[in-house]
């Protein structure tokens, strides 16, 4: 069949969309029919060229919801009609990793997703004019009318939730929830705080609020994503700067918070979010993905003092368990992500995204597949 | 009274062993004779005027064990004849942190700790000649026939014991142990890698063989010291270097240990020790002080990918709970400390230790007070 879809042809450049080839889903695998897709910075960072595992052509796009239209053999955990919500980070349930509640990284199919092909080594995308292949992207490449992709990376969500929202919980959103609620394993009556308030940041601060946090400070350079996070539940905020962590002890107290989240990426921000934690028991979490070469510097009496550092990765959550899960908490009226969407966009316009992002206007672009 | 004491006069000379005034114990306070005390490393970073938080005139030493003589007013859990291990890290069973079980560093007393003063401000040490005060040091000054020490700062231990062994729990030794309990609470069955096979070490080593794991690496610069190691419980061992992970994953699988322990304070081996921790959830705990302005770099991407990194002081062990706990496993014959002692030394000998020690030459010199 033939869809189109925005491909990233050459780095640096804008995503040409266009007519793509694309093949029956195979053994284990999914035809998916996109409703929407988020534009999230991890597109923007491969397509740039600022990754250096970066590939191309290859259809980028992770943040799906969609509809399964027809599956191949053997798939038996997903049926077309199904809604689906699209895994960068897929839950095969066998490997080590699924059978142990400790991590959420999946060991089935890592190397294949990470140079841009289906489990068996080929790809479903190609060029229409000369067949050539055209790589997937994270195991997704939802910026396309319809995806193939493994059944270990759909999680089946309620139909009752509304595809073009539902889209958040592929990525960001739910990285700061679960950095939150899986990595940190906040307890009720804690201090936390939250460093950013993109996407990922403003997760972690509604995921402390539903562990029952009692004070969750968000530190952010925007006050009007500040005011984004006073939404999700933050409790105080704090414009950023190279004192922030100064101004975060004048407020939780000199001894620092009990749980610190890092979401920006940047390892200065990460330093500070490790020197914010608490003597004795703070724990800082990392969730950004710094740029190559870069290194979070950490004075080891930090470390001595009772400071602990992780990093969490889709917030440890196991995806076709875990996004489920979130996404019946959104719909018992736990969570409002209404807010995050700040623009609406086409698949021609998906461009359009990566600029508004640049511009750091607003939190998340959400294409709608007509 | 007068006792004969090892005093720093000048940074980067040696102790001058001197008779000097001791006050009796005020309220709180107990008098110790001492009967054992090692040399650390530690008091040797004072005594060269490496660390940046040092003062002098001060009376060092701070691995001590002894029997107390006389306690001043209000003193309860200490009494005349108790045999005790003098502790650094003391604990008042009162304040936020020893009511809490995640940390040992008890706050009653730190500021005045950190200035070489009991909790009441002033010294019980001073010149003969002068008068003049000379400071206490990390609350313990050990380095004399007697001493004075806030009562909290006693651990009662088995009269069983014998004292010039029982002083190494007073330190490094219980630092290790402490560190894989306490800080890591290492798994039965685990793999675990200790970096760094001195007394803080061999002490890790020691305590991942009492919590069950199944596979202990050590990494040393030292054969003679890996031999130690495998005494204490080593299943592998590995001379250091800067390729030492990729040894080190060679020997446990590419994903990594589960528990990694730094023993050295060089920041290139704490790093080591990130990198060697299993993806997923990999603990590497860092023991070692740094020097000033170092700091650990840890590759974001490690700590995304499930590795954590805490740090241990005194292992995390309350020090009047925890160390005559770890004494009574030692006289139940789970611990083998005799290993550790490499130079019986006197009082006069004093600086004949710091050499010892700079030159590598054994683990432990512990001076006998006659």
């Amino acid at each position: 069949m033939r869809t189109r879809a925005a491909v990233l042809e050459q780095f640096g450049q804008p995503l040409v969309v266009q007519e793509v080839e694309l093949e029956e889903p195979r053994a284990g695998e999914a035809l998916v029919r996109l409703v929407a897709c988020g534009v999230c910075h991890t597109d923007l960072y491969t397509a740039s060229g600022a990754d250096p595992s970066g590939y191309a052509p290859a259809v980028l796009g992770h943040e799906g919801a969609g509809v399964v239209e027809r599956v191949g053999e053997g798939v038996s955990s997903v049926a077309p009609g199904d809604h689906v919500v699209t895994l960068f980070s897929p839950q095969c349930r066998e490997c080590a990793h699924c059978l142990d509640k400790r991590t959420n990284l999946c060991l089935a199919i890592r190397e294949q997703q990470g140079v841009g092909l289906l489990p068996d080594g080929t790809t479903r995308f190609s060029r229409v004019s000369t067949g050539e292949p055209i790589r997937h992207f994270m195991g997704t490449s939802t910026f396309s009318e319809y995806t193939v992709m493994p059944e270990i990376a759909l999680a089946k969500i309620s139909p009752e939730a509304p595809l073009d929202r539902a889209c958040q919980f592929a990525s960001g959103l739910s990285t700061g929830l679960g950095a939150a609620m899986n990595t940190a394993r906040v307890a009720a009556g804690s201090t936390c705080v939250v460093f950013g308030a993109g996407m990922v940041g403003l997760g972690a601060v509604a995921g402390c609020r539903l562990q029952d946090a009692e004070r969750i400070v968000c530190v952010d350079l925007s006050e009007e994503r500040l005011a984004l996070a006073r939404g999700q539940g933050a409790t105080d905020t704090v414009v950023g700067g190279p004192d922030a962590v100064d101004r975060v002890l004048e407020l939780v107290g000199g001894l620092g918070a009990d749980y610190t989240f890092e979401a920006t990426g940047n390892v200065r921000v990460m330093r500070q979010a490790v020197e914010s934690a608490r003597m004795g028991w703070g724990l800082a979490t990392v969730c950004g993905v710094a740029g190559k070469g870069e290194t979070l510097d950490v004075i080891p009496r930090y470390l001595i003092t009772g400071r602990r550092v992780a990093g969490s990765s889709f917030g440890g959550v196991k995806g076709r368990d875990g996004v489920p899960a979130l996404v019946e908490r959104w719909l018992a009226g736990e969570l409002d992500v209404e807010p995050f969407v700040s623009h609406h966009l086409t698949l021609d316009e998906v461009n359009r995204g990566f600029e508004l992002m640049e511009a750091q206007d607003g939190i998340r672009s959400v294409i709608s597949f007509s």
